[in-house]
């Protein structure tokens, strides 16, 4: 079941006495020859344009096209043959930022990217604290609209600053985890995050956009990314979709760092996948100094071997404001290597000097006078612990899944590191704390924000759509929460890099820059 | 396609750690085991409801699906195996009468039938006036929410006077002719009455209720009956299924007589259908005489043999208001039995007596003093001269129908007349007047509104899904505008009965009381 665009050019048969069948008929009969004979519904907004819109193009139109892989909608009649392309939007629901993509449907073309804080972080940064707000009088409809006008006014604005009108917009494909795929859609996810953790829908298929808020075309289609379940969600299918592990011929992972740490590994034949809770030490929010990859976060940290200096690298190159995920990465690697703190990840304050705080609870990274913020960045010891959970959660996953089909971690050829957070992890870093295998940096394919490439992978290619049940269906989930054996590795992937240092063999040693 | 009941119990297996299927697809699952494998769309309204409602019932419900023949849509689940049914409303949506049942959609049981007048008829009593009137700005608008407002209204009453709640009202069952259904759907109707007389849609399917202002169940779903084209509507595909047209071994006829005058001649193996203007004459509205079938409304008029008096019957046995259909066709028939018109349709001086007025252009039927008005009920020539017209209509239409095929009007083994205005026509009535052919009475079968009669099948009996779409493609749409033989025959046919009285050999002559 698959169309070769998802704009289809039509030349109709003008009716006649002799062949007065309905426009939306003659319509539909086209299209189901364009789908191997599956229909294909007319939403009733379209029937309201269709007779006018079909003869003022002299029946010679452009009809865009959707599908979830069990059904086909029009969500669109533009006059010609030729002409600007319906478009697109593609868009990452991150739990602290949205990401998204206008695209031409007809080329696949690429218009204008863009973002926006997840507006649902007034609420609160977690997603918990946003599932517990959904349970109170109105919290839901409060969060749902939160996200849907700032998604609704971003598209605005891009489709305005490329001179694109509103109703030109047929298609949106959505890729979020199960939460905010939730939250988006109006659904109560409250039992996502009680046992059994069951979350009310996995397969949402197509929703008509001003169902959920959006006024675009008036036939338009939001494509929901599925879900596995309450902690394996769409944008996880998405990053499958465009690294393409369904089709590996070698043993690949795919990791997803986000708030949660989420983990498929798998070939062409089998896919197994777990989800874990990474804490959201690599996505801001919750330490003072952690931030999104947005202008002036470092994103790279670098220790100059002659002097044993911290260099700092900004987003934008301005006054440092805070770290994105791949900067706190490296900074807690280079404060390893440079002995700053040891195997426990405690300060150490020989190797600290001044910049450790009198009371050895703080470590002073950029002085007051050259941040943004007119303050100090610096690091406190619970933060800094709560980075090394996070790093051990993501290695003590990938053991676990991989111990779990027999594999060890070098047996894999491919590790497809995913960041929806929008900057991309340095492998070597990531192996140097002990959050990563330490493989050759060949293995490493870093790919940024899979989720954002997956949705919009899918408007450029319709074929993808049927991969996308493909996907969803062969991946075997794996609870963690109910693995006896996690708890006792993950206390041993607490130090860094491993209680077990010979695991990784090529890294640098704590105190040697 | 079919299902054995539209609501389906069903005892679902609980969520565990082992099998977290989340509450959509666990149910989507269940359904999809009922329908033989095919999908089953759950609207995102009911996505909304649907965790509370499985655990409030254990995970015991029922759901009510409904289909369109292309696909199925759950409308509603409610708690435990048994319990109250979810309930459908089957409507015809007439121009003049909106009639409506309330029924029970698990056995089919109908608990209440009610109608109102088409608020339309503010606009214009006819069809083209409201064509003409959607036309204009917020004409289209003002003419879809009238109806869908008097009906919502009207549905509302009957559930609140049965002490049910508007959630559980999950099916509608619309059948209309083709212009009143675009009204109701918001559709634009104006190319229906321009060459080449082309719909906006021929197979409405279903659509959400709240999408054309209904608010029931929040996922309920309106059937919208078919149509063949501009002239032959959903109405009449009902009341074929409610004939057993379809099903006919040998020839048979369905005769709808309202403002159109509709007509399918066939079998089980083919059929031919055609419509042709009947004028108005027989639905009230137009002449200032006629009237819907009310209260007060004569439906018989009979000629006593031993005065040669006529007589009246109202509905309700109340003071007259005016005549409905069947009573215009009784009247006459008995006036001209009486001799009181004569074979060209006028008025008879030396016959009709005093009750003529001295100019000879108004025959007073009831005289003020016995109405309800106040006023005389009272024929004038021209309203005959439009009845006439008319039954000529009517009984063209039959003979070219028949001999577009090669069968005479005494092969037809059975006409089923169906007037959608509510009362039942004498077929002796009208043989007397040349308006159906002469023949043994048991072989016309009177249906009442075979509309009304064929959308409460549907809901009744969920069978009878797969059978609409066979009657609406088997049928062969004859298109009388474009026929030359027909105004030749028309004319013959405009006089008492018919200029070839031969063809009427049963029937009394005029003069013959």
């Amino acid at each position: 079941m698959s169309v070769s665009s998802w704009v289809l050019p039509l030349t109709l048969t003008p009716p006649s006495l002799r062949d007065n069948t309905a426009d939306a008929d003659r319509l539909a009969a086209a299209l189901r020859r364009r789908t191997g004979g599956a229909p294909v519904a007319l939403p009733l907004e379209l029937l309201r344009e269709l007779p006018d819109a079909l003869r003022a193009a002299d029946w010679r139109v452009r009809c865009a096209l959707f599908g979830d892989g069990e059904g086909w909608v029009a969500t669109g009649v533009f006059p010609g043959e030729a002409g600007a392309s319906p478009l697109g939007a593609a868009v990452d629901l991150g739990t602290t930022r949205v990401a998204l993509r206008l695209l031409e449907l007809a080329s696949g073309r690429v218009l204008a990217e863009s973002g926006f804080d997840n507006p649902q972080a007034a609420v609160g940064p977690d997603v918990l604290t946003r599932i517990h707000h959904a349970a109170t009088p109105a919290g839901l409809e409060e969060l749902a609209v939160a996200v849907r006008r700032a998604l609704h006014r971003e598209l605005s604005a891009l489709l305005a600053a490329h001179g694109r009108e509103s109703r030109e917009l047929t298609h949106l494909a959505v890729a979020g985890n199960t939460a905010m795929t939730h939250l988006f859609l109006g659904l109560e996810p409250g039992r996502m995050i009680r046992e059994p953790y069951i979350p009310v829908v996995n397969r949402p298929g197509l929703v008509a956009a001003r169902d959920v808020g959006l006024s675009f075309a008036p036939a338009a289609r939001v494509f929901v990314f599925p879900n596995i379940g309450s902690y394996f969600g769409g944008d996880l299918i998405a990053g499958i979709l465009y690294a393409g592990l369904h089709r590996a011929s070698e043993p690949a992972i795919l990791i997803d760092v986000g708030t949660n740490a989420e983990v498929v590994l798998g070939t062409r034949d089998w896919m197994i996948g777990c989800a874990g809770a990474a804490g959201p030490a690599l996505e801001g929010g919750m330490s003072r100094v952690g931030m999104t990859a947005a202008p002036g976060a470092i994103d790279r940290v670098a220790l100059e071997p002659a002097t044993g200096r911290l260099s700092f690298h900004t987003i934008g190159g301005l006054p440092p404001r805070g770290f994105c995920g791949s900067g706190m990465i490296d900074l807690a690697a280079c404060l390893f290597r440079a002995g700053m703190i040891d195997a426990r990840g405690r300060f150490v304050p020989a190797a600290c000097g001044g910049r450790l705080t009198t009371d050895g609870a703080r470590l002073v990274l950029v002085p007051a006078a050259a941040s943004a913020t007119g303050e100090d960045l610096s690091l406190e010891q619970a933060e800094l612990d709560s980075l090394l959970r996070s790093k051990a959660a993501m290695y003590t996953i990938l053991e676990t899944l991989c111990l779990s089909v027999g594999l060890r971690l070098e047996d894999i050829g491919t590790f497809y590191v995913a960041g929806s957070f929008g900057c991309l992890i340095d492998p070597r870093s990531a192996a140097t704390i002990g959050m990563l295998p330490d493989l050759p940096p060949e293995r490493f394919v870093p790919l940024g924000n899979s989720s954002l490439e997956g949705a919009t992978l899918l408007l450029a290619q319709p074929g993808c759509l049927e991969e996308i049940p493909r996907i969803r269906d062969r991946i075997t989930y794996l609870e963690l929460n109910v693995n006896a054996d996690f708890m006792s590795r993950f206390s041993a992937a607490k130090f860094l890099p491993h209680t077990d240092a010979a695991r990784f063999p090529n890294r640098p040693r704590g105190g040697t820059p």
